[in-house]
């Protein structure tokens, strides 16, 4: 969910110059015809890290606006008035009216995140749950009344936190803003982290999104946040009254900088020798090996998923994880088109079938991500069905991890230089032929869309407990040992 | 919710014989056309109280039915197997293929039902609000996979379950069905309907719906069941397919014998003398104002809502009602047209406003409910809009009540020929007149599209927190002293 806003997104000066100045412009103009018949209020909220920026870029809103149809709501502690009546009652009386923006620094989301972040053991997710119920209803009552809702969470990787609360202690001038429930807000980090992204993750929805705004950089984020609000307001403008129809499931990352994504940023050059890759081998295959037999894995179980480019070396990867292992306790599933039976079913009826019993590993060579990868870039399934996907998915991985199942996920990715390469040598080799089809070259073809709809996938269903690994696979050697790695890690961390 | 199944529904014999040769036929008829072309899964859902006749309905549906395309699937204890995988990995493997009909007697409500009704102390809400979340996503997804769900929830009274228990062990034949854990349960009636009240409401939408039958006549019960697949087999077969558009909210009550209803079975001949009556006004006036003077009261604040027939005397019940209470607490809202700034804001506000402090009393002279009243039958909001505010009202109701507000709601009813004898007595006498308009003769000629709307919205709307009262009110002194009566006991309870 975090993993485009920790890329260090940056917007050089004179293109936020330029694009600042027009987005002015084009603020304002949408903020007069809001005035104007439609009138519907505007719900912006912004949240996030301390340290993110959220202030500046309030600030920076309420200026490039007409102030005086916005209504900037901070919210602290409640008043003797607010903690007589029911929780919400605070939020109900600062509701902008129609045709108004009203900007909530800290919101509804504050007390819930916050409570379960600093209470003393583990967070209390039942009732995180039932607070974010309350939320999502509240948020859809809204939403079905008219309320244009957007949701700004201003994200910092531990690294840029650590660094910008030192850079503001060190400026006499700015020392004063960092207290000590700040520090002790950043030594939760890993926890608010968890929190968060799980409340993000079940109070998203089209008809109101969040979206995920790197915190490091001021003019990337303003530019985001305006841009962004600029499109929703342009959006609703535009759309007839009446009941919403089904909308587009909210892209989480900004539209500003997108040349830069988890898959451009990976690092595709590197290098592992035979030499380095021999002992590395039989150094994580005996230490996976170790670890499933470890007593406390038959309380467990493992489901493994592969995915990656056409070429990238699934097969080979997934046979040097299968020679550490017990083959015993291990199934591999190599997904390929639904039989009559399994389409008489809902599509992940085929992978539910699947799931290993305790003490199990199920490798899936291909997966249940087929619908939001190959069916959504070929068009094989509605946009409508690939779009609640997502979070039909996020449940499924969710049943698994709450009963103890481990989840690892692999992207294996290669240049689109070196899958040609790759293509041109399985043409050439005979026994390798096989493995090369049509189908390998028209969907070659579609790269971009493939690429977008990876980076999609990464930002809706990378989580916590189940969190997509980024395999650089133009090295073979590298990718195999990392994904070994990888897998041991995550049965060392569950049992440990 | 279950005011409805608790009116002790019957079918006469002949007319069951006649209803059933149709319905029978008709079913099989739909169930052919299922195995046709469109072929989507039907997952029919049974539950209910003990002894609520779920097992011979089963046993009905599926004699009257091809049974080569039924699946019927009890749900007890999980196997070993499936205590090995996630929580639904069972119910995964019993669903119904495309074209066949799977009936859950027993479903993945019952152990969260169970679980809530049987914990030692108060029910885990929390926790059951989590597992209701869990069911919520997977019922929506099984529909958005193109499944139709009908869920009945089977009903006795806590005296109709006490005689049915009691038949059944008088009988040698049918000793045996009554088990310990029976009785265990039926110890738990009132914990039981809390619980499935709560868990059925926040389940029940309008692509799965609840349909709550009462269970005490098997021939009520079997042409209930029936009859609502029928019609729901039929309206799927009839709609086109692709994602759902917004469907109308389901009606919890089954359209056979709807002669009787919670309006018609008010025993409106309730009679009290003026000699009664005032020392019966003096004695709950005096306890009503002395439970407002009690310690705890400062701790809560009371709601007190007042809907009714026109002329059914809702402002002499509240003028007896204010007389009992410190004026300086008390708060009467007469609930007219929204002004412009209440109609740019969503249509709860208005009421959100008026909530009170702790240690207050807000009465509504109308409320919120117009929007399922009044704007309902006279078209002033869409159908969309009316539908979604049963959820909405349960929301803000739930808001107030876990907040320590003490929530009461009256709808005072009287016949349409009192309610013409009154119109005509306003008219007549001078001092009377302004207190009926033409509006009010209009209303009149609405009668039956009211009192449908004031079921729908008792089905919908009434709570154990937030429970309707139906007041008759063809005797004035009657009413008032129900009233204050109900208020009063809604105090002692509360500051128990």
């Amino acid at each position: 969910m975090f993993e485009d806003a920790e890329l260090g997104h940056t917007v050089a000066k004179d293109e936020y110059t330029k694009r600042s100045a027009e987005l002015r412009q084009a603020l304002l103009a949408a903020q007069y015809e809001l005035k104007g018949s439609r009138a519907f209020p505007v719900i912006v909220l912004v949240g996030g890290v301390e340290g993110g920026g959220r202030g500046e870029t309030v600030n920076a809103l309420t200026s490039w606006m007409d102030p005086r149809h916005i209504e900037v709501n901070g919210i602290g502690e409640p008043s003797d008035e607010e903690a007589e009546r029911p929780r919400l009652w605070r939020f109900w009386r600062t509701l902008p009216a129609g045709g108004r923006i009203g900007i909530f620094f800290g919101s509804w989301y504050t007390w819930p995140i916050v409570n379960a972040v600093m209470e003393e053991k583990k967070p209390h997710w039942p009732r995180l749950e039932s607070r974010v119920n309350e939320i999502n209803r509240f948020e859809r009552m809204l939403a079905d009344e008219g309320a244009l809702i957007l949701k700004f969470w201003f994200h910092l990787s531990k690294k840029a936190q650590r660094k910008r609360l030192k850079e503001l202690k060190k400026d006499p001038l700015t020392r004063w803003r960092v207290t000590a429930k700040d520090e002790a807000y950043f030594k939760r980090y890993d926890r608010f982290r968890e929190v968060s992204e799980r409340v993000l993750r079940d109070t998203s929805h089209a008809y109101a999104p969040w979206i995920v705004v790197e915190g490091v950089d001021s003019r990337y984020r303003e530019l985001a946040v305006a841009g962004e609000l600029l499109d929703g307001l342009r959006h609703r403008l535009a759309t007839p009254e009446g009941p919403n129809a089904v909308p587009a499931t909210p892209d989480p990352t900004p539209s500003i900088d997108t040349d830069r994504t988890v898959l451009t940023e990976l690092d595709l050059g590197q290098k592992m020798s035979r030499k380095a890759y021999d002992p590395a081998l039989e150094k994580w295959q005996g230490k996976l090996a170790l670890m499933t037999r470890h007593k406390r894995f038959r309380k467990h179980s493992v489901v493994i998923v592969f995915e990656g480019n056409d070429a990238a070396g699934k097969g080979g990867a997934i046979r040097r994880l299968a020679a550490a292992v017990d083959s015993r306790m291990l199934r591999i599933n190599a997904v390929a088109a639904p039989t009559d039976e399994e389409k008489s079913h809902p599509y992940l009826w085929r992978f539910w079938r699947q799931l290993p019993r305790r003490g199990n590993i199920a490798v899936f060579d291909r997966s249940w991500y087929g619908r939001v990868l190959v069916e959504r870039v070929e068009g094989f399934c509605s946009m409508w069905d690939w779009q609640r996907a997502y979070g039909e998915i996020n449940d499924f991985e969710e049943e698994m991890t709450a009963h103890g199942v481990i989840v690892v996920k692999f992207w294996l990715a290669i240049s689109k230089a070196e899958q040609l390469r790759r293509f041109k040598e399985r043409e050439a080799v005979p026994f390798k032929k096989f493995k090369i089809t049509d189908e390998d070259w028209r969907n070659r073809k579609k790269w971009d869309a493939y690429s977008d709809a990876v980076c999609d996938m990464v930002a809706h269903t990378s989580t916590t407990r189940a969190p997509w690994t980024l395999v650089e696979a133009s090295n073979k050697y590298h990718a195999r040992v990392k994904v070994l790695r990888t897998v041991h890690d995550a049965l060392e961390r569950a049992l440990d």
